[in-house]
């Protein structure tokens, strides 16, 4: 099953995507409540909510082109990001193999959904895009899960561009601050369930496009710390719950390792694409 | 003007404090929601339900001892923290003073309520206190704010207990794991607002005391970046929305700084006192 989340008269609701139409379950199955974080929290059964949408001929099929999404999960409650999860990219930029990942994170307000625009700010001009597989987390992950256990919690996946502001990025060896930046977390377009993929989202080919050209091309299964590993890793730590999000770290190819290096400026259009899963589209502004 | 959130029938609530009383301000001004940052969003007058129900002498007080409180904003949208921002905590840990602020984020399941219990994990016992000044905002802050303009976004002050992991800090260069263990980020007991304290909160004594011994004395003074500067320096990368947090640093004399390193276990209490606004306490238990 394929979800979104779209705006309608400025509120985002749940919809399940058929090809490309999108049913609004908030309308078809209204148990069902608008903010995925809080159907997943609330253990609502949305496969079977999907499933009786789908077969009901008579819920009305809005055209996708036309809806403006919204981040797919509104208000989740942690972003988790890893660095250097991918060795070529950690080579491009001078580091060896990490021994552990090097856990991030974002906050909501740095979130923008497909087909909104990423925001080059006014106080910096390296501005670099970031290709990354992103995970919703379904239901609480017990503390100290084994990696056999922890992908029965994953309710889907998705596309994110971990977009970068460079210079604030490495103001101070904390990157928290050069991630966070509004407009730079780009969330969608639609999450695929769990089921429709390899256990732990491998073997799927992951790009970034800037302008239609190719910078980052890689493969899913090139990741150092898988999905279940990384999971387990976080369980040791703290409790992933329902609607946590976890960004599963950049392959290389990005625009500060390049010579002479590339940066996003006003009027690109930068697109995320994960085999199986969709493409993720942002234009490019300048903040005003 | 004073408040806490409390737990009624675990669910949290939001409360005026009179000395040491609790007025129940969903019970006496209806239109109050019970989740602080709800009802900074929604822009409810508190300082006027504040004062009506006050001023009504049929509304019950509650002793606020016997009462189980809640983390101070249950559900914040970001909790942002900044490292090393008094220049003896640098000095401490063998660093010059820096030249902008080591931001990271918490998530809010670090939180824990005064009087709940800091959680040592299984997997560490390098398990580390914090005395820090926090604050709550307001209302939106317009990006690129001015200093001059920061401090009318702050709603109030409370006390943090930045309860840190240090091995999990620092087996990569990013913070954020080890700041991020369930049961570490101890957060009140009562906000209270801006205007009964200085411009900033400035001039206030912070202390740690572990086990009723004085760990950090120091005064918010001393902070390298004041709240003003720290607001303005944040709204050049992001927006700060009602019931964000932020966490303004420690001073020296954390337990890791000491010869020998004195961690806490099972068994201590640790509270942080911040003059004028009140004592946070919290007992350390074993992971389960």
């Amino acid at each position: 099953m394929r979800f979104a989340t779209y705006l309608r008269d400025g509120q985002p609701r749940l919809g399940l995507v058929l090809d490309e139409q999108l049913i609004d379950l908030n309308d078809a199955q209204p148990q069902v409540p608008p903010c995925l974080r809080a159907a997943l929290a609330q253990g609502v059964d949305l496969m079977a909510a999907a499933r009786a949408a789908a077969d009901d001929a008579a819920a009305p099929r809005l055209p996708l082109a036309r809806l403006t999404l919204a981040p797919l999960v509104p208000e989740p409650g942690k972003i988790i990001c890893l660095g250097l999860n991918y060795f070529d990219h950690a080579k491009e930029g001078g580091r060896d193999k990490p021994e552990y990942p090097w856990f991030f994170l974002r906050g909501k307000s740095s979130l923008v959904a497909h087909g909104a625009p990423g925001v080059r700010p006014r106080v910096s001009e390296r501005f670099d895009y970031e290709a990354e597989l992103a995970l919703v987390i379904g239901s609480t992950v017990p503390r100290h899960v084994t990696q056999e256990q922890a992908l029965r919690h994953v309710w889907g996946y998705t596309c994110f561009n971990d977009m970068s502001v460079r210079d604030y990025q490495k103001r101070t060896p904390q990157w928290t601050i050069g991630k966070n930046f509004d407009g730079t977390g780009g969330f969608g377009p639609v999450l695929v369930t769990a089921d429709e993929l390899a256990p732990g989202a491998t073997g799927l080919r992951i790009q970034s496009r800037l302008n239609g050209q190719v910078m980052q091309d890689a493969n899913t299964t090139d990741m150092i710390w898988g999905v279940a590993e990384t999971i387990a890793l976080l369980s040791d730590c703290l409790t992933l719950e329902p609607g946590d999000v976890i960004v599963m770290g950049t392959p290389a190819g990005v625009g500060q390792a390049r010579t002479p290096p590339v940066w996003m400026k006003p009027g690109d259009v930068v697109e995320i694409e994960i085999e199986r899963i969709g493409t993720l589209v942002n234009p490019i502004v300048q903040e005003a």
